[in-house]
């Protein structure tokens, strides 16, 4: 096909800049922040920081929040200033922004195959403490070669299945086996094993979640007494997430937990039963405005699948009682009422708490945080889009 | 919240810069593009090019793409230069990259609301040809006071539904006051009607979207009638996607079509029955790597929802019969195999059809153009994350 020559075919017709001005800037009033946007109440961002971090130190476990969750460094800086030991990233490219950010200790909750992967792994291991996770022997001996390689060396978490069926060996003796390698070749080094049980995080009830993680945590003591016959110290058991945090800094298993959610909340970890356990607060909003209202009780959004995921339910609207979100498409999305009476105007705007906080983030260059109803902050969302 | 000191507390120990490589360069073989990757077959993407266009000129209607599909400027350019009128966005910051790159004629098929928008789409009118929705008397109202305002003009289409129950007037007697009001007031005039009924796209069988549109189009027919009996010529029927298309060129109606996926096609539209009306092919695809073999019958995948939107249905790989992806997961996606004899192998590489590429090109930066096997460019999407 034919190369479109530009600057032949148009030419510029007003030498004016374009450029998109942020949504908002320090010190605006919430309403005039521009729509769709990702709001964060600050006061309840630091109180569930504190929740989380008082919980952990109460258990001697150290909390090492997931930064996959926000992606967004000066979010992590804060939850290690709190006393975190660290952050968890899920990817080898989303760890980037936040090493550059000063970041110094990093988990990499997963396994690392390729090689333009390790090459920046090695990269990273030069300036900051990273572990990884492993789970087959051919890829930790093309870990260790690659980082001995490059000169550097990681610690590596063996991946364990605790019942969730994903990445993670399927036995002890497999895990033994690998922490044997981890130990034996150059670049690399046992850290301890991970854990993690994504599945048991949104089981409902309270007593659902318990009895869930009692099975699972049998199962982490039978890699960790294996490990210990084989004669192999298991210095870290990582896992855990926001559902379960309660019982894993409990269960004189884990020596920390990877919560990440617990520090947003969303409709998806809002919608189970807390007990008196742990009281997280919404903190996480989508901020959208009417765009158009073509009846009585139907409110049109100007945000939909490129402002919010709703794989896992649709936003739910805060202060507007009977008003659903009954329908996200791609642009727009649709607010029903339950009385006509209680709808919002044109031009009104309207906080709503996302489905599935982790991919709504990914789709924000930036999260405007408010202290009340001021913008005190805008923080980007340098790892947005980094999943390599 | 105390500030964070970071050049006290962490000194960079490696002054080495950490940059992120692109995923691939020109010229490499797909099997080397790192993973999780959006990869455009350009002889696929160029046949349906070319079949859209076709269609549309046999039978005198504008083709006018919907750019909010792939949010690239180098695709709308190909677009155009096969004889498209234009192209359509659906948000003002949207449009911004597109006129940037040397478009001159954009279509904003969606009603605009707010201050920081109306100022950015005064701007953008300066540079390029520029129209917009309207379906409100005072978001009409606010439209001209901002364009008169800032010395600009746009063409107002009045938004009319034709069964969707989103956006757009009611009944044609609404169309013709918000017409006369755009032919009175400064800034503004009125350009035409936009038709679109996204529900209709996606019916499964070509029989039942036939039937549907005729009954779209008789809707259509009224509200054109209502404006020819006011004195008021309608210029331009816009609307239509890609899988009404063929109905919609032939209605005698509709003198643009708006149609988007047709570039790509997704396993939503590829769901559908196409008869011989059209032939559309897969020229979209999320590269991914096997990164755990846990079973002998369950691969892990390095890509989940911040790399593929899962709400349309999950992505189907190509190229391995009975390998099924069952879940799509934060970061990792399930591939389950009806036979143990056909599993990929730790680190291979699979080609997989999104379930939807609107929001799936929304989640990535690039998209990685391959001739054959061979990358022949990487374009950026440059208005990737722009939905305000």
């Amino acid at each position: 096909m034919e190369e479109v020559q530009l600057q032949e075919r148009y030419a510029d017709p007003v030498p004016e800049a374009l450029c998109i001005a942020p949504a908002a800037k320090v010190g605006d009033v919430s309403d005039a922040i521009d729509t769709p946007s990702l709001v964060l109440d600050l006061d309840a961002f630091e109180d569930n920081l504190r929740t989380m971090q008082v919980l952990a130190e109460r258990h001697g476990v150290a909390l090492r929040p997931h930064a996959k969750a926000h992606r967004c460094p000066e979010i992590a800086l804060r939850q290690v200033a709190l006393g975190a030991v660290g952050i968890c990233c899920q990817k080898v490219t989303e760890a980037v922004p936040f090493v550059q950010a000063g970041l110094r200790d990093i988990h990499i909750s997963n396994e690392i195959v390729g090689e333009p992967k390790l090459r920046l792994l090695a990269q990273l291991a030069r300036k900051a403490h990273i572990t990884v996770c492993a789970d087959h022997a051919v890829a930790l001996r093309a870990l260790s070669a690659a980082m001995a390689g490059h000169g550097a060396s990681v610690g590596v978490m063996v991946d364990v299945d605790v019942g969730q069926k994903r990445c993670g060996v399927q036995t002890p003796g497999e895990a033994v086996e690998l922490a044997k390698l981890a130990r034996a070749l150059p670049g690399i080094s046992f850290a301890g094993i991970q854990a993690y049980h994504g599945g048991l995080q949104h089981k409902r009830s309270l007593d659902q979640r318990q009895k869930a993680c009692d099975k699972a945590a049998r199962l982490v003591r039978r890699y960790v007494d294996a490990l210990e016959q084989a004669g192999i110290a298991c210095p870290v058991v990582t896992g855990g997430g926001t559902g379960t945090a309660v019982f894993d800094v409990a269960s004189q298993l884990y020596t920390e937990i990877q919560s990440g959610t617990y520090a947003f909340m969303d409709t998806d970890y809002g919608g189970i039963d807390w007990g008196e356990a742990l009281a997280f607060r919404h903190s996480l909003f989508l901020l959208g405005t009417v765009m158009s209202t073509p009846a009585a009780d139907r409110a049109i959004m100007d945000f939909g699948l490129k402002s919010t995921s709703a794989e896992s339910g649709a936003p739910r609207p805060v202060g507007w009682p009977g008003l659903r979100c009954v329908a996200v498409h791609d642009e727009h999305s649709i607010l029903q009422a339950d009385d006509a009476k209680n709808m919002p105007a044109l031009g009104d705007k309207i906080r709503l708490i996302p489905g599935h906080c982790d991919p709504t983030f990914n789709l924000h260059d930036s999260v405007v945080a408010l202290r009340g109803d001021r913008v005190e902050a805008i923080w980007a969302i340098s790892a947005r889009g980094l999943s390599r």
